[in-house]
């Protein structure tokens, strides 16, 4: 086996990816590290002693780094994050029960849509996708409507790249004695979160993005009174997380079989964030990879769709340049052959592209992206390189 | 990269797993081989190019292995063998239908507990867990019950390891026009089937049991035109394989951020399934892997719980030894302390426990087993091997 990572030195070790794979420079599934990887090179019985202590580790590990310890749970799903939105929206709220959703972008959009899907009545606050959600908006709309038990938003939106005001929005919703339901996915691992202190009912992360594990599966880092009183709420038989808290807490394992080596990858990518340095070090990190990222297309007159108070440290939207030469496939197909795999605009406003700053990837590779973008235009010939006209 | 296998020579490198992990011999998570884990060391962008081919691979190599092509497709789910069950039972199944369940054992009985949490009127025949269903009975119900469109039953029940005769009730519920739901999930990929000579209207498989994949996925093989007709039907986002179906169809990606290293791991443990000898081979294995286990087991005087007709060779149910001495923790700690990883029974009605003989297993192993059991026993001073008092 690998060795073990053990402090800040090792990460040098630890941040040398394999070069015959391209850089994932997306919102996840992200680049891992190879001692990640091959965390998965050995089988677990799902019903053995040493996969219950695994599960058991993985689930304390992701609780206290939500702060969650004392006052939530964490009940992993099978699945991909959107698997644990809806476990937890189907979960927690009654069936007669209504949710404001809070939407400036694709991911909080899906919240609404599996509020239809699962017939759980909903109100949607939209704002563009440039636009975080305005607290005094939610506080009015909780007063204005006593129905309404459940905030549901999304922390970090990345079909922008926009960061939300997840604890102005947490103050209004506490203070109105409504739950929040955080889809922090995208951003759980790398930007701070308290779950007690905010105060958040319920967290949806997933392992393939900040915490830089692989995909397979979700989180849910739920308050335990809250989850307690949920039986029998469920839409879903496998996506119930009361009755796999209930299971968890008796036996100590998965209902249904569980992606184990998905789990083991998780655990010791979980080794690797704490031997980083925890959740600020991963931020910093990323922060640092979003600057030079920025700069760098800057430096190419390339724009960016968000002022940079609103960017999140994870993706960053990109305008596409006015110049007709600039085509999309175009330049995603010579970046992909220099081994760089970005990510198309998700945008419903504005022709745009995206670059992620998450995963095993640092200075060196934001650089280097900002060059082979830079090749890119001259291959295409593109010359004007501000924002494409409306 | 690992060299690829060609032809069955290649066979004894692809069966020498490592010695450090433990051998599972349980209905799955198995074991798999090296090669299938090492398919796991690389990381995949879940929208580019390659890895759409991947998926298109193996989506088409699963249909083929079933029989559909032309008839049928195959849609992937992220989750286990479970969340395909439930996608499959809630996208087909009207919200007004009604389905017949057979069952003799925990997953025949799960399926009836899908329908009661998704709200699907059902109605359950239920036979002994050492008794399969007759069809003659299931045709007389049909044809009481107009009402009844679906008929859904469990191919090989890992509860006791019983062979369901699905032949025959998919002969019956044909000729009543009905259609048939089939969980596979433990034996596809070692036990023939044909979902379109059946006929068979939907089949549900998961990688980590015959195929020799890892877990992290389900995949349906459905009926063109019954998933056609099926939009709007679920009850879930996540689980609605119409939804996914048709991304499939349009842009070749999934939904939701797929399991990426669970599914090149599926990709490479397929190519292994056709080195080998496709099913045919792999049913040979297994069944002589079956054959070694319990002659060596009766050769310690354990007995079977089923009479060897009704047995799958997928996995062994042994009656616990009467004597008093005989403790199953014990029994499986000695066992797993030698790297033999058995499981527990899962009968409401006896005494038992399990051993499965698939995946990566050979003659060795099962003779290996045997003989631990034997040592395992006389550790425990367990001197009267027969089956123990009901």
């Amino acid at each position: 086996m690998t060795a073990r990572v053990h402090g800040t030195k090792a990460c040098l070790h630890w941040m040398s990816p394999d070069r015959e794979d391209p850089w994932l420079l997306t919102p996840g599934p992200i680049t891992t590290a190879r001692p990640t990887r091959e965390a998965m090179l050995r089988d677990w019985g799902s019903r053995d002693a040493a996969f219950i202590a695994l599960t058991a580790r993985v689930r304390g590990r992701l609780l206290a780094l939500a702060g969650g310890e004392g006052s939530h749970v964490c009940v992993p799903v099978q699945g991909s994050g959107s698997f644990g939105v809806e476990a937890a929206l189907g979960t927690l709220v009654p069936r007669d029960g209504k949710v404001l959703v809070l939407a400036n972008g694709a991911y909080g959009r899906r919240m609404a849509q599996i509020c239809i899907q699962l017939g759980r009545d909903h109100v949607v606050y939209e704002t563009a996708e440039d636009t975080p959600p305005e607290a005094a908006e939610v506080e009015r709309r909780l007063s204005a409507d006593p129905e309404i038990g459940f905030v549901a938003m999304v922390q970090c939106e990345t079909s922008s790249g926009i960061l939300n005001p997840v604890a102005e929005i947490a103050a209004v919703a506490a203070a109105a004695g409504r739950k929040l339901i955080l889809d922090s996915i995208s951003a759980f691992g790398a930007l701070p979160l308290d779950v007690a202190a905010l105060p958040c009912a319920a967290m949806i992360g997933a392992p393939n993005k900040c915490l830089e594990g692989v995909p397979g599966l979700a989180f849910v880092i739920v308050e335990r009174d809250l989850l307690a009183a949920s039986r029998g709420r469920a839409h879903s038989l496998v996506l119930d997380l009361y009755d796999q808290w209930r299971r968890f807490e008796g036996n100590g394992q998965w209902r249904f079989t569980p992606p184990t080596h998905v789990l083991a990858a998780l655990d010791r990518a979980l080794e690797g964030h704490e031997a980083e340095g925890g959740i600020d070090a991963r931020r910093a990190r990323y922060q640092e990879n979003r600057r030079l990222l920025v700069d760098g297309m800057r430096g190419l007159g390339l724009e960016t769709y968000l002022p940079d108070a609103l960017q999140a440290p994870i993706i960053v939207t990109f305008h596409a340049p006015a110049d007709g030469a600039f085509d999309f496939e175009t330049f995603y197909g010579v970046l992909a052959r220099d081994g760089f795999l970005i990510y198309p605009g998700k945008l419903t406003a504005a022709e745009t592209f995206r670059i992620g700053c998450i995963g095993q990837l640092g200075p060196e590779q934001m650089r280097e992206v900002a060059a082979a973008a830079g090749q890119a235009l001259d291959h295409m010939g593109v010359e004007q390189r501000g924002r494409a006209a409306a």
